[in-house]
């Protein structure tokens, strides 16, 4: 199947997080797996950072696009959201609305919606509501953005980047440009990644085989985990990340009788068609 | 494979309940669903009714003979705990871990932990213990089951069936004779079947296709549900029965997204291997 | 007791909901019921119902006066929110309080504070928090609402309707004339409609005598559940409908003991005069 | 109607607890209020009180019997349970089984299911199972009760008493004689009174007009009440008590906008027949 | 050590709550203890009171003002945020940062996240991600509050009290001007006051010994205490106030052996160095 | 002071678990932490473990010393109750009952009361209700143990070892012959350790500097631990242990921002006397 420049194709999977390496802290392993099982995976980043303590916006942009490559996603984006200012608005919701009529995800990952960090639960509802205003048929997004916004996107504070395509588009034409006249889209199912909230998952993802990836993932944001003194009380030490990463994976991963692994919070009870092919042994 | 009658093959799923009917009512077209996956299935039912209001245990007996065969159960037997005096002793636990170590399920369906009938929430606790024990390579059941037991084997006060062998073992040979040396088993899984209390399952199998034939699995208990004098006031009138069990079935599918469903609950997290093939939808 | 246009019978209850049709599928029958036992009803619809797959909101409107009158409510209006739209600001919050100042409701029923469509849970939470303000005596509220408000409601955009007073008030007299200087009002009760989120409910209300004239009700919306082509994937089929309806009445009745009925949550504890008078069968 | 002597007046509430005192700590102005409404109550502690610090039990039966003029209950026994041995065996049900046989109440208060005391929480189960036991047509309790126990009971180490009834039947005939062919009992509805437990109730029972009565029912435990030095570390001083009972019946009635009352938890939803009859302000 | 003005001495303890006269029935005791010890403790409250239905905001200040000096607070400060419309925005968050970061306080106590009053649960929310917002260092919070409020401030809406220094800073000086340029600081500790709410607690603060002053903080509320026609049926009468504060103090007490408490929640997990050091007898 | 022989010093903190090794790995560092705090420990093995599928009981007796010695507890034994049988009847709890008794206790920790393991939970309750027990001052415990149990305590079929008292009593005379006369005794406080089961933690132990300690005394148990046929599939292999047994601790520690931590629930609520010294940062 071909598809025109106007209908990209869709993504399998799309995590939408506050920060830059949110996502890689907390479902990076599963988003890796997904892109080694075909599916075409996506990072939407709300942020860019410009809060952090350590390290700069354009520092960070630069960092998650190598984690993106580390993590083999299709494509990722950063929305101007102000960082430590994610609001549940009418216009946050239609941005991100867009994007998700653009990308056309069958999957989104949310962040949680309890936690320490203001910026994250806010995500998880904001998140939540956007994934139901692009299935609106009658919604039309481009009308109901106010034109301040329009205008901004002329010049993309954002950036958008197609990862394993081989014909790139720029991000102005690909994020923006043709959600004109997307038509409705409403993603099939939503997952929260829960591991930054000590909350019991509903299942978690092997990640054993992705572990290593996903911790380079990690150590690519150089900018906020190599040894300095900026937060030097807030940020683990270099050296302690692999071991505090590794306690959180093998926690989640003993529940389940595997080695690593992600924790997910999905609402909806679960449908099963075969009893004997349910994993995690019972006793 | 050959297999010796010393070593009857394993069921894959086994239900354990303590009254016949009651795994008709609660995990029936589940059970019917897998025997037409092709799964040996089974049924333990702990009593023999004696206590019921209506009809006798031989009834029962001839009943749930019937009602077997329209859920195309492989094996089904009754024990001779004392209806309405379902107790977790340890005889109680050794008689159901020889058959546990006899049937060697893979899945084990036992009823919910909390419910309105004393016997069922025993059964629950029962059942789980007795997994336990059938487990311990060091148990040796014969011995430690009380020979007074024994003896009352002899005349054996319950029976099992297979209806699905083409060489049936009577039930003296088949329930008690071989377990004398039988190796420890341990189930890898055990589900909860909680239609009968009011607790959000953790998942729900599909029965729209099996539900025809599990209401007349229920209906197959001729002395229970006839329209009759005794025990007018607690059981529903033959023909909202059908109503009954519909909107049972209808409420539990409709929290998946499908027709006609029976509701599980599992104390283990989940682990899914491919986020896009999670069935049910979020929004 | 004479009672002048300037004050008008008080509501004994009034349901507060996001869309049209969304009481006549949580607490219609219910609704209907405290009718016939002879209080006052009403409904407020929030918006208009512009955003929904199918139909216009003029259709909707026309519809909504239908189920009205087959409800047997007293009084039904439509605010203004935008439809998908429906946000807790201080605005919505003194438009809902205004209304409630006028119709002096005993009773509320709101939407349960979870659920998959963000106006439903917003609407519970706004609900809420314009049942606390109505009653502040020191808030003056014509003054509190936005010039731009008082301007449009010049031209009502919303429509009320009287539907059992002799003499009817038009909507501008009725509604929102009057309402600048009518005294603080607070229900005495809010509970919330949960037929559309799987949770327990405190309690439930039979409705086994109204349920045929609440499914007419839903009916009554005929450009939303008329087989057709739009939305088909999100509306079940004319046929189903009945058959879901009565399912989920069915259960909610049979947690009680009878046949059908509608749940509702409420945050308060019980008190109770009478033991030997708490309805339904505990064993 | 005129009852023979073979079919006591059913009793519309019984009080079921551990030790003596328990009821009147936890329900006792429920109980007597109940009474004031014309209801025929009762109270059956299950153990002697020979296990406490303080007093014999003699002591107790005495006191007990005080207690129960003050909250006018109709009738009142003790069983020969060990105090502090209260277990849930298949005698002990049988025994409450015959109890409630004979007495019929509409509705049981049972201790809550947790608890910081054995006994308590131990009730709790055994008097739910004992319910369920009373009203299986085919128990035949006597001949299900063990010989020795027949035997005792010629020596009644039970005593029972009937407050009420001008012609009082001693505990020996009363209690147990007819008991042989009582038919089938099964309570409407179980209650839990919680004051025990820091749990929320359900409801609760306003107790404000037998607050001083229920008071008096508890100091006429004077051998437990009365300052002196054994114990003196478990017990509150005699002044303390009534602070210590006020403040829980305040803080129970306020959570229901009463001055005092008494919780309780059921496991049922509740069925309401008019919206504008429920108590209890929400806002 | 000497503090120059700039650098007001931190609080320990610092209470936030929507209304004047909130923090003396939730906390009251336990901040009195706090300054007891020897701390330094805080009151902010956000709204002058202006929505009460007794009383005016300017007669709230003087009662708060002797509320504080009984409660030996060392701080007290009233923001301008409207009584009756306490929301979680940006510019009302910064406003909290301000003060956190100049009162730098390690414990923050916040209203329980659930509650009767929006303005209660909402500041919850509000002073939680305040608290937050404080210790991002790169946020520069006078650039970031709203002109408008700038200049606002120049006429102080809002009175800021130092109870306890000799000498005096202006509210003006003391408690706007140095927040131009003061580090970020983020409090080490964030309990819930859960008084208004009936939520089991975390742990409770003993207040036997400060009870009657917190009483008298209470009733320095005059126009709010004092009985009188407004308001009537929704404030106790005066004599009433101490049995009811008396109770709840000693109902949360007893559960925790002592004889009046204040009721906290935490979200965090405790740490214990020494387990024969943890208080409240278990059995 | 002096204590005779008869009145052996109390212990500070007693574990109680079903089986030799489960106190090492739930709670093993917390007892060290409390022997180098000072405190006198100790460990109640209900069993000898000879249902183990590797070693056998002696080889566990000899390894449960050696743990002993490694977490410098101060007294251990073994209960002779069967393995995989642990039950909550009379006679066992009295058997725990005359143990605390005699060790006197002013903490005891017990397993969680839920579990996958049938011995572990029923241990939780049967440790609690011993606990009730044995501080019953009218209970005479050694005439309320059966005849057979007291004559088999001639044949010691436990063995206490007191490890760290210089004149060291043989368990027959320590641990059972003077407990005839002994006085009640309740302990102050149970915790519960829940490291087996997942469940949010009331608080954890900080166990970091007793980290390497306790993962020797789990090494201890050399039969169980030491690669081998036997339980293969049962059991992690040797190196493999380190990496659980520190991905657990460090998960419970990253709650409370240490390293390595052990997690327990308790029951009852905190008390806190000093905001500012509550442990563990909140944001």
């Amino acid at each position: 199947m071909t598809r025109s420049p106007d209908h990209p194709i869709p993504l399998d999977v799309l995590a939408i997080a506050a920060h830059r390496d949110d996502v890689e802290q907390t479902c990076g392993g599963t988003l890796l797996k997904m892109a080694e099982h075909g599916h075409r995976t996506g990072i939407l980043d709300l942020t860019q950072g410009e809060m952090g303590t350590r390290g700069t916006a354009q520092d960070r942009a630069r960092e998650a696009a190598d984690a993106a490559r580390i993590l083999k996603v299709s494509w990722r984006q950063a929305l101007d959201l102000p960082d430590g200012r994610v609001e549940n608005t009418w216009e946050n919701r239609l941005k991100l609305a867009r994007i998700l009529r653009a990308q056309r995800p069958r999957v989104v990952i949310l962040p949680y919606w309890k936690g320490r960090h203001p910026d994250h639960y806010t995500t998880s509802i904001l998140g939540y509501e956007a994934c139901f205003l692009a299935g609106l048929s009658k919604l039309d997004i481009e009308s109901a953005l106010p034109a301040s916004h329009s205008e901004r996107s002329e010049e993309p504070a954002s950036e958008g980047h197609d990862f394993r395509r081989a014909k790139k588009t720029s991000s102005k034409e690909g994020a923006l440009a043709p959600e004109g006249n997307l038509p409705p889209h409403r993603p099939f199912k939503l997952v929260y990644a829960s591991l930054y909230h000590d909350v019991r998952p509903t299942f978690v993802v092997e990640i054993t085989a992705q572990f290593e990836a996903r911790l380079q993932s990690i150590y690519a944001y150089k900018s906020q985990f190599t040894d300095q003194e900026a937060g030097r009380n807030d940020f683990p030490a270099h050296d302690d990340i692999r071991d505090r990463v590794a306690a959180m994976a093998r926690f989640y991963g003993m529940l389940a009788g595997v080695k690593y692994a992600e924790p997910f919070v999905q609402k909806e009870v679960g449908l099963v068609d075969d009893l004997t092919a349910i994993p995690v042994k019972s006793i």
